[in-house]
């Protein structure tokens, strides 16, 4: 059994650390004051168990989407919702299915609760075929939407279509969905097998937090309740998330400064002569090539080392043919951008 | 699979909650403080991942114990980590083991991974034989010291005997550790079967965070860090538990008014003629009676209800020959118990 590893927490200040797809943004100040308003009195609060099921976060996160609280379930982080639809759907002789390349995370959960992985490839344009996967075998299947590490999305017609002719669960985890311009958060509402899963760590900059939700069925949100702890979101992470789901504007403002960072690196990087993936995500995934070096699984450790070197963290996927020759880029703020693209600019012309 | 049912947590004020074995007065303001520096700078550092292995706490449970970190395993509360140790060490053909009664969370947790439950029963004296134990076949067995809800502690003689003839993995539950007079953190460092879990929400007054450790040898640290969360604890928590242990000084200051006014409610108890159980937690397990009603089940529920309708709430565990009869009431403040103690006179003189 391997544990997942998450990407490098560098210690020491002066990193530009662009590598693990964090917020470059401070959070919603609502959810800040949620939290003090928490610590007030001595902390008195903090004594007293939270609220058992995250009834804070599962209001706000019901009249976000306009679901009854009965198809949420609260989880530390959606990690924690992803290990909980495994232990409730996987196991010895019921697989889980992903996609290839997708979330890592995936296979480390299949294991940890004895159930086999079955991995259907991506095709070289990044789609897949509806059959392929409907017709995989899997009991549970992870469909990551936004890809992560590509980035691309596939379309709201494309999952449902899916998930009407799959005959297991489907859970789309959608991570990413803030940077996206479509989502399927509808569908856990009208489709008995579908599930979605949300984390306030990536549009919500609230990673070190942990807070996330699934929208489900009302029937899978039972099984969920039943084998997650008993009190898995603390009492701080119940009020900042809840308000942080409600501050709708500073979620736009936010996104969009990111989307627009990340057209402005996109089109710096095609300048460049880089190979550059569409993204619907708050990472860039690109292909570092120089008059020097053409692409290869060589090339992009050649710059992922050289950016290194200047304090800039990236992030490599070395273990499969979609992503080896590439790195992935976390969109940070307009002054990191600016150092990344200064750095991206020597390496190509070094 | 039968979900854990937490205890209740009524809605609206006016409530002496006596129900849950919270800690009455606020937690260590040296927590607050460093929850506070880490909400600083509008939050920023909250847009970042938490430790992936939680290092302040850690770092901080290594230096009170005298333990090396890699004996230290963090988790979102005791009850994360028991999953863990469940989901490491127990499964089809490999058995949980537990005296009755103790924590009922322990047949959740095992149910939920498919592992048979070998109750132990506890005699009438509330001791246990070794032989009984180490002969069981429990692949891991949860020995809860002080045990709830009886509030008895067994030796950490007794508890050393066991370890050295029990074959399989002993996990000492010691989440009332703070208010007993001695505990086996040490055996956690000499023998390779053992594991000690410690809470921060009793002693420490931080039920509302979410903070757990394991001391265990180096090999189930490793399990344990396999099938966790890549970060099972938030920023918020790691600092305030890290900062809340290192705060021996309230530690020793709470504890021993929690112990005195357990005391005095013990003997106030003993004086209505109510059969008292020995403690060395911050409960006590006291069977009520009175001139019109003897000890038995009936009498306790009476007196459940008696107290329910006067806003006072505690708890009842109806199923065990040994807890039936009986009211499990937190230690609350000086003010909580004296309402406790009046409502208990006019019930048991009613």
């Amino acid at each position: 059994m391997v544990a997942y590893t998450p990407g490098e927490q560098p210690q020491g200040g002066g990193w530009v650390k662009l590598n693990t797809n964090e917020n470059p943004y401070p959070p919603s100040q609502r959810a800040l004051e949620a939290m003090r308003a928490a610590l007030a009195d001595e902390g008195a609060l903090l004594r007293l168990y939270p609220s058992p099921d995250a009834s804070p976060l599962r209001q706000a996160a019901a009249r976000l989407h306009g679901f009854d609280e009965r198809h949420i379930v609260a989880g530390n982080g959606s990690d924690d919702l992803l290990n909980l639809l495994i232990r409730g759907y996987a196991g010895p002789g019921r697989s889980v299915g992903m996609l290839m390349p997708s979330y890592s995370l995936y296979p480390v959960l299949a294991a940890a609760q004895g159930a086999e992985v079955i991995r259907v490839p991506l095709m070289p344009d990044y789609s897949f075929e509806i059959e392929a996967v409907a017709r995989c075998g899997a009991a549970v299947f992870f469909l990551t939407n936004p890809n992560a590490p590509l980035g691309v999305a596939f379309t709201s017609e494309k999952v449902r279509a899916l998930a009407e002719s799959f005959p297991g669960l489907l859970v789309i985890d959608e991570a990413y969905a803030a940077f996206a311009e479509t989502h399927c958060a509808e569908l856990a509402k009208s489709l008995p097998n579908v599930v979605v899963t949300r984390t306030l760590s990536k549009g919500h900059a609230l990673a070190g937090l942990r807070a996330g939700y699934a929208l489900c069925p009302p029937e899978v949100a039972e099984v969920l309740h039943r084998v997650r702890d008993s009190y898995n979101l603390d009492r701080l992470a119940q009020v900042a998330a809840a308000a942080a789901l409600e501050d709708r504007e500073w979620l736009a403002v936010t996104v969009s400064k990111i989307c627009a960072s990340r057209t402005m690196l996109s089109e710096e990087l095609v300048r460049l002569g880089w190979k550059v993936n569409p993204s619907a995500t708050n990472f860039l995934l690109a292909t570092p090539v120089s008059a020097q070096r053409p692409a290869s699984a060589a090339t992009a450790a050649h710059a992922f080392d050289f950016l290194r070197q200047r304090k800039i963290l990236v992030r490599l996927f070395p273990h499969h043919a979609l992503t080896e020759n590439a790195l992935r880029i976390s969109i940070g703020t307009e002054v990191e951008m600016a150092q990344f693209v200064a750095a991206a600019k020597a390496w190509t012309k070094g």
